[in-house]
């Protein structure tokens, strides 16, 4: 973590329930909101209050473990069961990240894979795979970070859309990470944060946690991204990901599309940011990625003022599809991938699966050791 | 006009102060104000209660009319001192549209051509030439939809940026004029207005006039545009300017320059339409064109709500440039200019130079006659 306040998702102190940072309230108010119920946890990814797709599936991993921890007199079939229910309900809160249904199917495979668990050992168990989930991403984004910070050139300017920060992750984020990395190590860089209509979260939440760490930051509307580009052109542009298919087509926020394309006619290399976990290898190409479509009144009373007529339609998608040729190139954990993406992009994911078992059979054998 | 409601000027009933639609009070109240003072008038131009290259010419042009009237007891000396005054203290109003000083210049005329006139003969020539400036206009809007009508696909999509209609201008506007003429002939065409972030004028004021004139009209946020022209590609894109260089480049509110770049990707033809005043043929190119920085709460603070802490840096020009090579053709009321610029835009100046004069030696003759 860069700074204590940007922290976006922590446990209540019994562990029963989550305490998040109210994101939809920033940078006007710094408010923390308990989450207790299933509604609640629900109505927080849908709302916005907790996003970012790292972010998500750690908040409904973290949100399952919790509500077991209030499970914790059921029967064992019983709690099965209610885990197997609330991960299928958080898994439609959001439908373009997979991150989100990526770490309830990693929660669901707790319950199938103990059969003979009582109910304690359970909770137990289910509790720590969200924290090895939300553990596993504080890692990732250092390790993304790593790989990605000789992309900055030293004083250079850096172009990032949405938010994918500490505030979308567990950790320092995807596509901030090398700019945090690049910062403690003295790279005096500026960094330009697109406005990202119509939440904002450019504005609103990029801006506050890299000015909250120090750093030198601007907005910019996403109007003026274009003309940003021909007079004073970014060094590189660096972006996250909510899912990236098996060719390396990435779904990413609304707008990414349209600044790929801007990088593209002004000669500026255009990178994706993302853990492994969001590479879906289900998906062989951006035709397989739903893409979220989000109520006309986010354009419309967005601010608490009408901005524009009640009676005219909205095209509201929340999610744009950069096709893989316009990538330069997309960092994972496990390094800088670049085109043709489709051997990368699947060694990328079995290098990850193999770090996990990896893990699991340390963790297993430190257990036998005890 | 294509609807009363839309009008967005007029001469109070004395004729010495204007009754201006607030443009910035829109979709939530439709709000007349009227100016008396020269404050007045450069704050309605200013702040964009009224805006539109076309527009606040006019505007500029009447309110040195309706001032003049309220000086009718003045020594002529002392008139034309006033005028002088008037016409250089609006000019600084707004730096980018050329038309603003392009109508203040003709008002300047007025007072140095006519050296013998009493203040009597002075303020009714003033009056009667912020009235040809607002009727040319009129019938400039109608050409340039005449010339443009066919551009538009039967049942087609067209995009367009900011507001370039009826409250841009004294007429059915420039981008829109094909529109609202299509419509008129029955083209059930499908019209895309960008939303056109900080201030709007897209999503509250394009939407708003052509669906008071019954089309039909869909926002787009400008971070969607990309996505659009991936998507659902319109046939063509419509858009106005502020100012044309001599070799074509044309400056427009800011994210036209984006447009542009995206059309240019997807194959889509992409035009601007603009009355020849707005044609500086002493600026050669778009370097020659100064730009406009808007303050930095017009992001940040624009709907009542921080949308962005309060110290971070904003860029916010409120123009950006479209250079020659990615236009289609540039559509004036004297007909359709395809590139190479320079000669069709001298061309087209002169032609309209020449009506002018044509028009005032018939003025000039039916006045004689009387």
């Amino acid at each position: 973590m860069t700074n204590s306040s940007a922290t976006p998702i922590r446990w209540t102190e019994d562990g029963t329930g989550l305490v998040i940072l109210d994101q939809t309230r920033l940078p006007e108010e710094v408010i923390e909101v308990e989450l207790r119920s299933v509604q609640d946890i629900f109505d927080a990814i849908f709302t916005l209050k907790v996003r970012g797709a790292p972010l998500i599936g750690i908040t409904a991993a973290m949100g399952v473990a919790a509500l077991a921890r209030q499970d914790e007199m059921a029967e064992p079939k019983i709690l099965r069961y209610d885990v197997g229910r609330w991960c299928d309900y958080f898994a439609t809160a959001r439908p373009t990240a997979v991150n989100l249904s990526w770490a309830l199917a990693r929660m669901r495979d707790i319950t199938r894979e103990n059969e003979d668990d009582d109910t304690e050992t359970l909770v137990a168990e289910l509790a720590a795979e969200a924290q090895a989930i939300w553990d596993e991403d504080v890692r990732m984004c250092a390790a993304i970070g790593e790989h990605a910070v000789g992309l900055i050139p030293e004083g250079g300017r850096v172009l990032t859309h949405c938010n994918a920060g500490a505030l979308a992750t567990g950790g320092i984020g995807t596509a901030l990470a090398p700019i945090y990395l690049a910062h403690e190590r003295g790279n005096t860089m500026e960094v330009f944060a697109g406005e990202t209509r119509p939440l904002l979260q450019g504005s609103r939440l990029t801006a506050w946690e890299l000015k909250q760490a120090g750093l030198d930051v601007r907005v910019i509307t996403d109007s003026m991204a274009g003309a940003f580009f021909q007079r004073t052109p970014p060094d590189v542009v660096l972006v996250g990901a909510d899912r990236i298919a098996a060719n390396g087509d990435v779904a990413n926020k609304i707008g990414t599309y349209g600044l790929a394309i801007f990088a593209k006619h002004h000669g500026v290399p255009f990178y994706v940011l993302a853990p492994t976990s969001t590479i879906d290898l289900d998906a062989g190409s951006a035709d397989d990625i739903p893409i979220e479509h989000r109520g006309e009144d986010e354009v419309r009373n967005g601010f608490g003022k009408l901005t524009s007529p009640a009676d005219v339609p909205i095209w509201s998608p929340a999610f744009d599809v950069t096709p893989a040729d316009l990538i330069t190139g997309i960092v994972t954990e496990n390094g800088v991938l670049n085109a043709p993406y489709a051997a990368g992009l699947e060694a990328a994911v079995g290098a990850a699966d193999e770090a996990v078992a990896v893990a699991m059979d340390a963790e297993a054998e430190v257990t036998e050791e005890e």
